[in-house]
């Protein structure tokens, strides 16, 4: 008897299942074309843990049912609300069909930004966009998103930090401003 | 001619180089018996990132010069200033010889804390404790400092963040309180 292989359906999942779907999202984390599935993992552990929902802009790195993610995110990807798609116009899409708002507010981080990240007043339903690890967001983005670029300031002997340590900075310094942890 | 192997001590360093040390380190990372070297690389990028001194107590589940922890920290390892010890009475001792003071502050890390880690002022010298991935920080350490143990708070979903995200979101507000960031 053959071994069956996955479909392409399994494979490439759009998005969590329906019991998973957060009612309103506190914040949401998009990942833009990610490289590293071990990131990934973490990030939708941290996005698990408080409330996030998780956006991923094809194309990705790896498969989302691999191993890897799974090993990383633990037991935890099936508690994800997550949603992956192809390109950044459906993102826009998509989120406003998930914010209900028509002009859900977008943070793009780099290294290139001027504003600190310290120095905006997060509010829910914000997005957070990351780019890849290799090399960050698009110039062309962040050119375009200038006022809303922010950047976690560090030494410059280090590149910028692991792209899930980012996230978590900037996911709990928004969760602390919305008094989200002291609930 | 048979192939050199690496003696115990390139194996097994005990400290960065002399050049690599800080005069006076922001914060202090100390991780008890870290498990993965994954993370404990990322935790060496955010610690070059911030000027913060890395401490490892052992043992450790891996080689210091292990080609995985040189990977995750990418090539940010010879920068950081870290430092091995074989157990607590050690790291006490060479906190304190490293800092300065009789009697370093330090704060542990643990979901089963009482505290918000957002409720605590930070000063620059304070060392935060992390234990190992798979366990925590053991019970008897917590409960002899229960007035020094701090949580980060998740939903229930996850059994804790990845330890590289924990001490990131700390490192970043400790950082944050003390107007690190704004330099």
């Amino acid at each position: 008897m053959p071994i069956r292989t996955p479909t392409s359906e399994e494979l490439e999942q759009q998005r969590s299942r329906p019991d998973q779907e957060l009612s309103s999202p506190q914040f949401h984390v998009v990942l833009l074309e990610p490289e590293i599935p071990n990131n990934t993992g973490s990030i939708g552990r941290t996005c698990v843990g408080l409330g996030m929902k998780l956006w991923l802009v094809r194309p990705l790195g790896f498969q989302i049912n691999d191993r890897q993610l799974r090993r990383a995110g633990l037991d935890y990807w099936p508690h994800l609300c997550w949603e992956a798609v192809d390109d950044w116009d459906m993102l826009l899409k998509r989120l406003r069909h998930s914010t209900g708002t028509p002009a859900p507010r977008l943070w793009f981080f780099s290294k290139k930004a001027s504003h600190l990240y310290t120095e905006v007043a997060f509010r829910p339903g914000d997005a957070f966009v990351f780019g890849r690890e290799s090399v960050g967001l698009p110039e062309s983005l962040l050119q375009e998103h200038a006022e809303n670029s922010l950047r976690i300031p560090t030494s410059d002997r280090i590149r910028s930090l692991n792209v899930s340590v980012a996230v978590g900075v900037v996911a709990f310094e928004a969760a602390r401003q919305v008094s989200l942890l002291s609930l």
